[in-house]
């Protein structure tokens, strides 16, 4: 079984592969594509992967058959497992979880060669009802604490399918950097009454040199101390803590505004391999000054989503610091993708 | 000038490009190897770079000519520039700074064609000199809070120029991944009165799975929860806040042990390209629970190096929330580099 294992000096959790450990040989042959005959995530061949968990069918259709429009089965490869027990312990200095979680893969299209930024804005909203879904499902297991969707599209951001699709973890604890982002919210509305990502919107929309689209629900940005060139912010313009009180008429304004941010960055920057994540709420957080005590969801976060194109590489310097160096300001990102060209929607 | 911005929401620092805005034309043409009929790095070059600010030279040898064993010159283009006023400010709910630092290259050979790993000692006590030299003399600036020597090794670690080279930035701010580690090193301090490394180096030494090398001076481990595969943690075994106290004698035994580390990396790993950073305690670092008073050093720091070969490529994961990935177990990395065949030293 996997381990999560906790660094006292650099406080950073680690997912550390066991079963699967991989040889200093299985590193020279990164990068290469992975080309089957059959894909496992096309119709047909339902048989080849774990059963589904959940699927938009049309009425009626039995499960792990063809006919579904998005498919959600449990990671063939999981980083995690959800069967076991925690068993939090202390190893001298450190602290190790056993590897519980959930590791599944959202199948967001049964075409194989469909690109993401040709998603009809009805097909985005349908694997946001996905993600929705499954966080609702598993947020009733009382083990984990925060979960992630998020997606690699193309080898270079992480995809080894080309088959569109997403991922999704639980995870059983609350990562570092969401706990201080998290913490950050917190102390805002304790001393406002606001919510730091509302003021945020506000100031951006007012200056709105980093606006890429705004519309009556949601704000496309370019986010004014972006670690990345050319990371896009999204988030609803009406606070909102939980992703998943989100409507399916909000669902598809979302899958409205990601269609054009994703055909902006497909002609601007021709096609880059990018990663999306959806930020919301933990599943539980604990009570300020009471760690022990945790109630159910940060009603003061603001849920939204990410999206990083692979433009450059992040060096040495970056990694160890967690101190970027952006060569693009994001006023001249969002002018870029405020003026592109892009062909008229299908 | 560069800026450096602040998020509020996401908590970090970004050093922000301004003059030398890279368009999205600039992102298509990334990873081609800078190829120069004639490379400033070499002797007889010297007069194509900015006047050097240290160098290794025979006594009474000219500056800017050849003869030198390491040369230290400021970065033809600075991520931030030395001469200006830091100008603090806020931009309604956001924190900039100007670009104010120093970026400095250190050419840690004449040869051309030398590997890092083919250095010897000796070689690599110079490259080590140098980063104390100009660590003392840039301390001297009350501007800089965090000076940091790094090396960039193959195009794909961020390395443009294949002549073997370091990079040292003087920053005007703490990164808060190193104030989250200074303050984890305070808090152990003043509830024990031990340093935090050395316990771990302590408890490592009685493990004995992750240890790669260990002598009289040194030790070299593979960290319990390293968030790379093949990540390798180099520290002094005798307590030590500043590198700059560091004699040329710990200086060669730390050349002795990274070329060891080196040759075993680039045996069991095939010459990956690889990021090695210098931690060392900050310039200068605000007191507890008085952020306007600073006091100069932390000795409840340990220095280290960090050496990071570049394997497998993060995803967006593991960007968005700080929580890696590993595929590789320290305890096999370390046994690994501990078996590594290594042809006998120079």
């Amino acid at each position: 079984m996997s381990q999560l294992r906790w660094d006292p000096l650099k406080l950073h959790w680690v997912i550390m592969a066991d079963e699967q450990s991989r040889k200093p040989r299985d590193f020279f042959t990164e990068w290469r594509t992975v080309t089957t005959t059959l894909c496992p995530f096309c119709y047909g061949q339902e048989g080849r992967t774990p059963a589904e968990v959940y699927a938009l069918r049309p009425d009626g259709s039995p499960p792990n058959q063809p006919g579904w429009r998005v498919r959600v089965i449990p990671n063939k490869y999981p980083l995690l497992r959800i069967e076991g027990e925690l068993a939090p312990r202390g190893v001298g200095l450190y602290d190790v979880l056993n590897g519980i979680g959930a590791h599944e893969v959202i199948i967001e299209t049964p075409d194989h060669q469909r690109h993401p930024a040709d998603f009809r804005a009805m097909e985005l909203a349908d694997v946001f009802r996905a993600f929705r879904a499954r966080i609702m499902d598993l947020r009733r297991d009382g083990r984990f604490r925060y979960i992630m969707p998020f997606k690699n599209h193309g080898l270079e951001a992480g995809a080894t399918i080309p088959h569109a699709h997403s991922q999704l973890l639980a995870l059983p604890v609350i990562p570092p950097r969401m706990r201080q982002t998290l913490h950050a919210c917190r102390e805002f509305f304790h001393r406002k009454e606001r919510c730091l990502l509302c003021d945020l919107l506000e100031q951006e929309l007012a200056d709105g040199r980093r606006i890429i689209h705004a519309d009556r629900d949601f704000v496309a940005l370019a986010p004014f101390a972006s670690r990345h060139p050319f990371e896009v912010l999204i988030a609803p313009r009406r606070h909102g803590h939980d992703f998943c009180q989100a409507t399916d008429a909000v669902l598809l304004a979302l899958g409205e505004v990601l269609r054009e941010v994703l055909r902006r960055q497909r002609s601007v920057l021709r096609d880059p391999p990018f990663n999306l994540v959806l930020h919301t709420s933990p599943t539980a957080v604990p009570r300020p000054g009471r760690p022990d005590l945790w109630h159910s969801l940060a009603q003061d976060f603001h849920w939204h989503l990410e999206l990083v194109p692979c433009l450059a590489r992040p060096a040495g310097f970056e990694w160890s610091s967690d101190f970027f160096i952006n060569p693009t300001p994001p006023e001249d990102a969002a002018r870029f993708l405020r003026e592109a060209e892009i062909s008229a929607g299908v």
